[in-house]
């Protein structure tokens, strides 16, 4: 049931001067700056936006919200949100076919899903680890706060830019220490730097994003594991694998999860979101793999039916060869699209775009254009909702944007509407 | 929006003697110990269905789950999970005609849902409550889960029998301390006693579910007001109340929350289950009402996208007034049929009935018959599916089990079932 990946060729552990970024995306040439206009109508919606962004917090209003909050947008392309559109068609052709067709959904619905531990027996089976050592959650939102809750104890080091839920979600008492990646060095992790930085903090959890969100920047597998073998003496060390399924070091795609580390590392705790990979957000995913007394403790004080019968069901689709296997294509397909995205992307002048491993990229504005308002104007004229970053410690500099990738058409479309709107 | 309902007339304190115990209820008659023979195929299904359970823990494993597990077993009537399923029916009918037909599925599955704050929002509007002063969680089991992390500090009490998560999620370090409700005095809850108990245990938590599960025990509103008073010197109260919308105190069939008294009380917890009234376990739907304070501590380090694309569909149908009105008409009809299901039942030889409040009986076998050879014969024989309490704490006697109030050919199929075996 397992595909059998080839290891990734052992590298020597580089901490400085290793070329992860990607050679598909040339420096764009810098222009003149230039600002845009809004009509009084367009200037109200933008109000309206902003509005929405900020109760929001540090996250984005979701296509949902804005598209019920504010109907006048005529959402075309959720390049905010970080998914594989391929695999949601996908997952969706199944869904159909196996339950709604059928007529299974009252019992998806109506009756309670099976318990944690049920679920992550048959997660086990495919992805070759103990049900044990899996701990099924209501989306990575809800492991990260479990873990963040229940095992950091007084410190915690997270690299900026990150994923915000990992210094917000975290006790009130946890002390939060950054590791500043530098856009000056494209925000490569430097494993030589961040270890100077561990022996002298002494956090007791560490967190890695990787590829990291919100830049896309990789580690590669066999520098990962070198840096896992220095960290042990950190208490809890979390690698977050959401976008693992994009990341690619050959040329035949295939992706490496240090999951299977956790035997080694009992300190370590591998977080995965299903929402990315398949697009399945609005059903609630995903997984964390850790030593089996973490797991334990965690179930040990709740967690009893946090999944849903629809996550239940999308676990046993996941599960399955066949539809593993159509997965794959359609991750193949996507990760192909995406990177000629990125590339066309990058041949837009003024925008500077981060090497990236991951199904989206983070977009510098160079010609003096404001994110905030280019992400509105795409919103408003186009129906493209982008995320602006102006909310992510670390990128207030009210220059950067992250855009993801679509489908080919959509695709298509984000680029031919920026050429048009700042080219 | 909200249905103005009658308040229930001013209860003076009672703290004994008050019969809330309900009259269409005669005791049985008691007969003869009798064992039931089974099989030796079925003695191997009673291992496997005994193996499940005990897997599942202090909890019963979903029919969904034995479905899957045992498909031998063909299940007809799934008596162990308490809804009304009138209102699925009424849930899956909008559903199909709003989501399904109209293609309006992806959108549910693909996207992120709103965040918490703006699903409460949309709760407040028919709840009639300030939105600040909601939480809406993952199923109840969730906000039992981060009200007992976050605010009980180092002493719960809680009544027995009882809904066992509400000493099993509590934190390695805090201490549980029980308060027995009397088999004798068919387990009426005593406000005296008990404040009694709080006097001397001096509990920062105390919990009470009304109706209680697992024997429907009920505490009249303006009783229940007035032991808020009398705690008001206790940090945390929680009120579970789940079953409420199944009891009704006068002949109108109007229920009464305590809901609005968190404006009175900011030590007090309203739970809220939405599995069980509208029959939707496999959505993960609930809220709690607390003071704005406890709200805002909860979203601070968390529970920012813990609904499901389906649960806010609940949500948004749930706040609507044509479903509410639709709604009140089915939750009505559950109550009259449920209540002549439990006289019936109370008819039958060898069995007691206790006095319910919710749509659940507790039964006790009084024939010198075993709840879990019962059980286990109901649903291999006629697929009909019950839940020994021989895990339930104060009820290990082996002899009670409880059955949920089903639709009406369920009913009769259960009574005709239990007369043939036992009767």
């Amino acid at each position: 049931m397992v595909v059998p990946r080839p290891r990734p060729p052992g590298l020597k552990f580089k901490p400085f001067g290793l070329d992860i970024s990607a050679p598909w995306l040339p420096r764009p040439p810098k222009t003149a700056p230039r600002r845009l206009g809004f009509t009084t109508r367009e200037l109200a919606l933008a109000e309206r936006i902003k509005r929405l962004k900020k109760e929001a917090g540090s996250h984005s209003p979701s296509a949902w919200t804005l598209a019920k909050l504010i109907p006048e947008l005529r959402m075309k392309v959720d390049a905010c949100f970080l998914s594989n559109p391929y695999a949601t068609k996908l997952f969706l052709m199944h869904f159909h076919r196996e339950v709604i067709r059928p007529r299974k959904l009252r019992a998806l619905l109506e009756l309670y899903p099976s318990q944690n531990r049920v679920i992550a027996t048959k997660l086990g089976r495919v992805l070759d680890l103990e049900p044990d050592s899996i701990f099924v959650g209501n989306g990575a939102a809800e492991i990260i706060q479990a873990i963040l809750h229940r095992f950091t104890r007084q410190k915690i080091l997270v690299n900026l830019p990150t994923f915000s839920p990992y210094y917000e979600f975290v006790r009130p008492d946890t002390q939060v220490v950054f590791n500043f990646l530098s856009k000056h060095e494209e925000f490569r992790f430097d494993p030589g730097a961040y270890l100077e930085l561990v022996r002298r903090e002494r956090p007791d959890t560490v967190v890695l994003i990787n590829p990291n969100n919100p830049d896309g920047g990789y580690v590669p597998h066999a520098i990962l594991v070198e840096l896992l073998e220095e960290l042990r003496g950190v208490p809890n060390v979390i690698v977050d694998e959401s976008f693992i399924h994009f990341a690619c070091e050959g040329n035949d795609f295939a992706y490496w999860s240090v999951a299977e580390e956790v035997e080694r590392f009992p300190n370590l705790m591998v977080v995965k979101s299903m929402s990315k990979d398949f697009g399945v957000a609005g059903i609630r995913a995903g997984y964390a793999v850790m030593a089996p007394d973490r797991v334990r403790a965690l179930l040990g004080n709740g967690f009893l039916w946090n999944s849903s019968g629809l996550a239940e069901y999308f676990f046993d689709l996941y599960s399955r060869p066949d539809f593993q296997e159509r997965y794959e294509r359609e991750r193949i397909r996507f990760i192909r699209n995406s990177r000629r995205f990125f590339a066309a992307l990058a041949q837009i002048d003024g925008l500077h775009v981060y090497p990236t491993s991951a199904n989206f990229a983070l977009v510098e504005l160079c010609n003096g254009l404001v994110a905030e308002e280019l992400v509105c104007r795409l919103l408003i004229r186009r129906g493209i909702y982008t995320r602006t970053c102006d909310d992510k410690k670390g990128l207030e500099t009210g220059k950067f944007l992250r855009i993801a990738a679509r489908n080919r058409p959509e695709n298509a479309y984000i680029i031919r509407s920026l050429r048009r709107m700042i080219g």
